[in-house]
């Protein structure tokens, strides 16, 4: 048998993905497990428990990380990690970063029952609290301040106190950090997020990259005046300058070639009332795209459509910057370049695309060579009970990930 | 000295404005007179000492309107009614139904002074918390009912409450409704609460009729999902959707030739956070006019556009109507021609114009022949400490309702 015949077991990756669903399983028939949860913490224990089982040598970092290390034929070269997340958001899906984590046990028994030894050591790393700030992939990264420490989610537990709760410790956080390069190469596995793939009926997406974001406050004053007395010409309505805002945004975005999104998610109207004509709204702004120059040349648009709109509606529009700015995470090209390669020769078809969404990989791009491999998420949902992947797209996924670690193998060093 | 000749006294009228003023005073300078506090109490026993002195036989009715009435030389005739309020919204202004009631006092001094005797009995009423749904009007009506009791304005009193506090008493409200024509006519002066009299330097305002108003609930479903993830051409973004329609509503609205007017004063977007596209989105929706007829033709042709609007956004827009109609009641004709012909004999300029605003005369309406007289309110300004009137034109309104209640009491009978 050679390298090239070995496949993962997509029965076994399924049930666990089924196996996995259990933890936090509620009477309705849905999943909650959320981080720092007691779902949460038995999640992390099943999946060491399966790793000390395939003789990885296995602990839990001072963040909370499980972090499973497979030695390699050479002990001088630095490991290829590979992993993703178990924890969900609140009424989330049982696919998600499950899909990924689920896919890197596989590929590591598959090795194993395929006597297959690798030169680097493997990493398997299943992160903590992604859906809560990538807080465990922030620590590895080095930039996990205890600014974040006091906050609390879902669970009612604190960053800090989750953090203990699943075996970590606060006061070593900084020992978790990886120097640059000290990691191979990472590779994550993940459902895509929005419903390129399944729109388009493509195997496998190739990230690009993680897009940053940029967000605004825009807020707009008019006059509040008598919704009855105040003749259509007279008002100053700051709600109808809001609402032409909101088409400029989508017009602005959608005018300029590539994958950027803008996005009013926010809306706040005063007084509020039925019978009197909005003197002030509030609205936030959101874009995001793989470059900032993108991000900065929509927003510059949208500026200057929102000028002639207060202009025209006598309505004044401010933008406040808000301080929740992510810079884009570009993707390693000869990362890409290989998990392409792995894909086709499986006979996959591929696309190469930016990740909307936030993902453990984006902080890992800091510290090493970085790539993403995207399976179709059915319909394009998630963070919902009704996210789905099928069994053979996730085999899909974990068989590019298997031979991507192989190639990765061969080439570095 | 004949009829023609008499004249109100300007300045014992802005004096009396400016006293009023007073009750409620606060140290910012501001006067704060919601019905039912201390300060609408103490105002309304301000007022009925003048009444007194003015020796009219004075009583508040059961909902606590201040009635005063003058014999007439001819006791069999029904009485020529007037008035306004004297209660106030919260953070509101000194002229409002201020104006038209200390007009209605300075009116009865004057015949007093001038030894005129009318062939009519005259009764000025003081209409109890106009502001917090036209109470007072809608009892002497016949429609306050008892549903209308629990609400509790901003004084923390419930209209029960301010009823007994004005001198009224809740379980005779129904005895204060008059029979359709007890009253040989109703005539009140009021600020203008639009901008059209002071912008086009009219002197009087002749009210062709109170708008009626219909008030829809809006809404907009379409689906939520990440902003980051979801391209711009796969969203069914429900606020996007609203934008279109609020935009609609101002195009259609005033694509119509008329003083109707349409509103969207309130907006809540779901789940409303910078980083998901909204997948719900509640509107109101207002249409004023005179006509009923007006009023539906506008709502039909919103209706159409937000069904284009649903189909383009693939967003599902439902409408609900609200049960807060008021049906549009329409100034007599014959007393609108008095009061035009009273100002012309004065000198100043008039213009016929609806009310967007409801009033107490909306109410009288129903059971008498009614007429409204508007004075100009600087810059339209109005329910706002920056609301103002001058004292001539206050001099101008008290001498119009002068002249047409003379008028009046020749003609009717």
């Amino acid at each position: 048998m050679t390298f090239a015949q070995v496949k993962v077991n997509q029965d076994r990756l399924e049930n666990r993905i089924l196996e996995l669903a259990k933890f936090g399983l509620q009477e309705n028939g849905e999943t909650e497990r959320v981080a720092f949860s007691d779902a949460d913490v038995a999640a992390q224990q099943w999946v060491i428990d399966i790793l000390k089982e395939l003789d990885l040598k296995v602990h839990i970092d001072f963040a909370g990380n499980v972090i499973g290390r497979r030695e390699g034929k050479k002990p001088s070269l630095k490991p290829i990690s590979f992993g993703s997340h178990i924890d969900r958001v609140p009424n989330g899906g049982n696919y998600d970063g499950c899909v990924g984590s689920m896919a890197s046990l596989e590929v590591l028994e598959v090795l194993n029952e395929n006597k297959i030894k690798t030169d680097h050591p493997l990493e398997i790393i299943i992160f903590s609290n992604e859906e809560g700030g990538v807080m465990g992939s922030r620590a590895i990264a080095g930039h996990l301040g205890k600014e974040a420490f006091p906050i609390v989610n879902s669970t009612g537990y604190s960053m800090a106190e989750g953090i203990m709760r699943l075996g970590g410790d606060t006061t070593r956080i900084a020992e978790v950090a990886r120097k640059k390069n000290e990691i191979a190469a990472f590779l994550e596995l993940h459902i895509e997020q929005g419903g390129t793939l399944d729109k388009e009926n493509i195997d496998i997406g190739i990230v690009e990259g993680i897009v940053g974001l940029a967000w605004w406050e825009v807020e707009f004053t008019g006059f509040a005046n008598h919704a009855g007395t105040t003749p259509m010409n007279a008002r100053q309505d700051a709600l109808l300058a809001a609402a032409k805002f909101i088409i400029a945004v989508n017009e602005v975005t959608t005018s300029f070639e590539g994958a950027h999104v803008g996005t009013v998610g926010r809306i706040k109207a005063e007084p509020g009332a039925p019978n009197v004509i909005p003197g002030k709204v509030v609205t936030s702004l959101e874009i995001r795209d793989l470059s900032l120059e993108m991000i900065e040349k929509v927003y510059e648009a949208v500026k200057s459509r929102a000028n002639e709109i207060a202009k025209t509606s006598n309505v004044q529009i401010e933008f406040r910057p808000l301080d929740t700015t992510a810079d884009p995470a570009i993707m390693t090209t000869a990362i890409q370049d290989e998990i392409a390669k792995s894909a086709t020769k499986l006979g996959l078809t591929t696309k190469r695309l930016p990740s909307g969404a936030g993902h453990d990989a984006q902080d890992m791009a800091l510290i090493a060579p970085a790539g993403m491999i995207f399976v179709p998420s059915k319909g394009g949902i998630s963070h919902s009970p009704k996210e789905f992947t099928s069994a053979e797209d996730m085999a899909n996924g974990a068989n590019v990930l298997l031979r991507t670690i192989l190639a990765l193998d061969k080439k570095l060093n």
